[in-house]
């Protein structure tokens, strides 16, 4: 008998409808014969509701209390899926993040676990329970403080009790079906992955793919644990997020591995420009130590061949918007001590990024790339690359084309794709 | 500097204006150079609104889901209340019971406190914080399990702490100004109390007053801890609930002792008779038996004298109306057993209650409180006396004429009362 973990997330239990659907499918999943342990984010609108009731107390919340707040709403939705099961006639035990042994750093809104000391989950399994436990929030080690995980919470939550509780699989319910080889909103032929290996995923995450969180497959590759990326909305079998690139050779594993996973695509990053910087050693230095100061998180990076003439060259680099205004103010006070000439900020630009592990074995897949998005009209403004990963980005406008055109170039649409990948499996 | 625990109920915090006030007058207490300890009910309809959500998913639910279900209750109160008093410049620290070492039995929904260890309550003080505790709530010594305290938990939280901190004063802060000697409603001349014992005060609990519960005022007496009730909606002295009638001879106290404190009703209770009870040895225990068996509290009971033609009795007592139902059923099962005649049901009694610690050396008592409601046309079914309470049933359609003139026969009325009780003092 193998202990599966579950996390369903706010819109699975959004109300008690939802609630009770989720209770029927954890009740199916204990009468298959396994131990079955549960991570719960809040109903629906639950954590904003809260949110506004603190703002409505306090412009600026201590932290602390903003994490003692916010953790009731997972409280509410644990205790009502655990009486949803109740009342199916199975017996269940609702835990706290921190009665669940979940252990975190002291940093209030966006914790680490850093340990999960399940005594006690394993105790009510032992006793034939099924454990329902709060997403989304832990204890401080060094405090014994109240913490939230911040984004993905209940995602990593899941992952940590599985890798804890040497679980079969953490299945992660969420409302799609899996994890598409691009977004089926812009693709139409999009194709759900069978499987996808947590560096891919990874790549995938950090694209614009928002299946998942990089926190949660990060946690589910150094332990191990497959991820199972499913809907709570049908019983189709998700996507299988497990093995390394590393663990084979490519395309020698004992599933046919496609070139390319997927093509992700991101909305949310805009462009700045320096421009007209002194070439001379440690003003790029001076620029970034300047961002790092502010908390700005820098994605892809450009510099120019300087200018002979003139001694200096352009500066380029990406960042979420959000980060946009706090940037751009950071740089203008430097601007006399660096000695540019202006700066410029674009944000009606993004990010389209193919991603696969067979990359690493097959040469001319930059190419192709590039020449499908000239084929399509596409303008490549910056590129960039990793191993199994090449991100280019481009107009605004041109992002659902840049998508369609490499998710066709690389077979990727649904009709011509599962014959070559499936074979003649049938599936 | 002395410590002040302060209770706040659901009505006091049931927005965020409330909570902002609620916060200030916090704040001034610490401003006068206390540490301040509140406990806080849930906001408003809160706890209604999850037990309505635990309906919804199951007709049924368990005791234990409940109570981490209802548990949340608090803990948004209690951020919220800390929230608003960092907003005004000061540090708050919120604990949940379990946090703030509420120790409970483990019994679901009505626990009751064995013992508060309040280590993180004393650190959080010591560092210079507002403690807010969540009422109505511990952590079972046993099981470690989150229970409930049931009816009155908020109040008895805040004694508990108070006792377990050697708080200088427990201030209940509710929406009336204090300790009535009737209700106002009934009773326009009804005046406030300044003060009353705790004996006083528990027979006015138990004979239907709604300001205290009765278990908060056990705690207090037992623990000797004094209870300010008071109005959060003025600045006005309230009611202290202090001194036991049996720590110095009546009327000999630094204070001046009305003779009665007030007059209580209680339109909750209902009547049963069972008629030809067989005048045999052990047929009324068997009855009492019964109704012990499903739960039911006998408040009021007569017997008559059996006719001695017959040789049989009438029982008659009083109980919650909500048990009206279930003590029928069962009184009915036994007829054949005892063999009584019939069973006679009425719910529409009422109690009327005369306490004072003054009536213990005050005689004649009894005969004028009996002749003012003869004056007033009201007509006695059934009395019960302790050492400082004369209780009567009464028609329904009568409560409001009987307590009226008990209150004008004993001088309670403010207009005459103020120059007997208060002298000089102009308050």
């Amino acid at each position: 008998m193998g202990i599966v973990v579950q996390k369903y997330g706010g819109s699975s239990v959004a109300d008690a409808d939802a609630i009770k659907r989720v209770a029927r499918r954890i009740v199916e999943a204990k009468k298959a014969g396994n131990d079955v342990v549960v991570a719960v984010s809040a109903m629906g609108d639950t954590t904003d509701d809260l949110l506004d009731k603190a703002h409505a107390v306090s412009p600026l919340p201590p932290a602390r209390e903003l994490d003692m707040l916010l953790t009731a709403g997972e409280r509410i939705s644990m205790a009502l899926v655990a009486m949803a099961i109740s009342d199916l006639g199975y017996s269940a035990r609702s835990f706290t993040g921190s009665q669940a042994g979940v252990i975190t750093d002291a940093v209030h809104g966006k914790a680490k676990i850093i340990d999960v000391t399940p005594g006690r989950i394993e105790s009510a399994i032992a006793e034939g329970h099924i454990v329902i436990v709060a997403g989304f929030q832990g204890v401080s080690a060094d405090t014994k403080e109240i913490t939230t995980l911040g984004r993905g919470g209940t995602d990593t939550t899941a992952v940590a009790l599985a890798a804890a509780l040497r679980a079969d699989v953490c299945e992660i319910y969420t409302d799609v079906d899996g994890v598409f080889t691009a977004d089926p909103r812009i693709v139409p032929a999009a194709r759900k992955l069978d499987r996808v290996t947590y560096e891919e995923m990874l790549e995938l995450a950090a694209s614009g793919a928002k299946v998942l969180h990089l926190r949660c497959v990060e946690y589910a590759r150094r332990n191990d644990i497959a991820i199972h990326v499913r809907s709570s909305f049908s019983q189709l079998h998700g996507t299988i997020v497990a093995g390394s690139i590393d663990d084979s050779a490519p395309e020698e594993g004992t599933m046919e591995q496609a070139i390319i996973a997927g093509v992700a695509h991101d909305r949310s990053e805009a462009k700045i420009t320096v421009v007209g910087v002194p070439d001379k050693v440690g003003e790029a230095a001076r620029i970034f130590e300047v961002l790092a100061g502010v908390g700005v998180n820098i994605d892809m990076v450009v510099q120019n061949v300087s200018a002979a003439a003139t001694g200096r060259t352009d500066i380029t680099f990406t960042l979420p918007r959000a980060d946009g205004q706090g940037a751009m103010a950071a740089l203008a006070r430097i601007q006399d001590e660096v000695g540019y000439d202006k700066l410029l900020f674009d944000d009606r630009v993004g990010k389209v990024s193919l991603i696969g592990a067979g990359m690493r074995s097959h040469p001319g897949i930059t190419a192709n790339f590039f020449s499908a998005l000239a084929s399509a009209g596409v303008n490549i403004g910056m590129i960039s690359t990793s191993e199994i990963r090449i991100s280019v980005i481009v107009d605004e406008g041109q992002i659902d084309d840049a998508v369609r055109a490499a998710h066709t170039a690389f077979d990727l649409d649904a009709d011509e794709v599962e014959a070559v990948v499936y074979g003649g499996t049938g599936r």
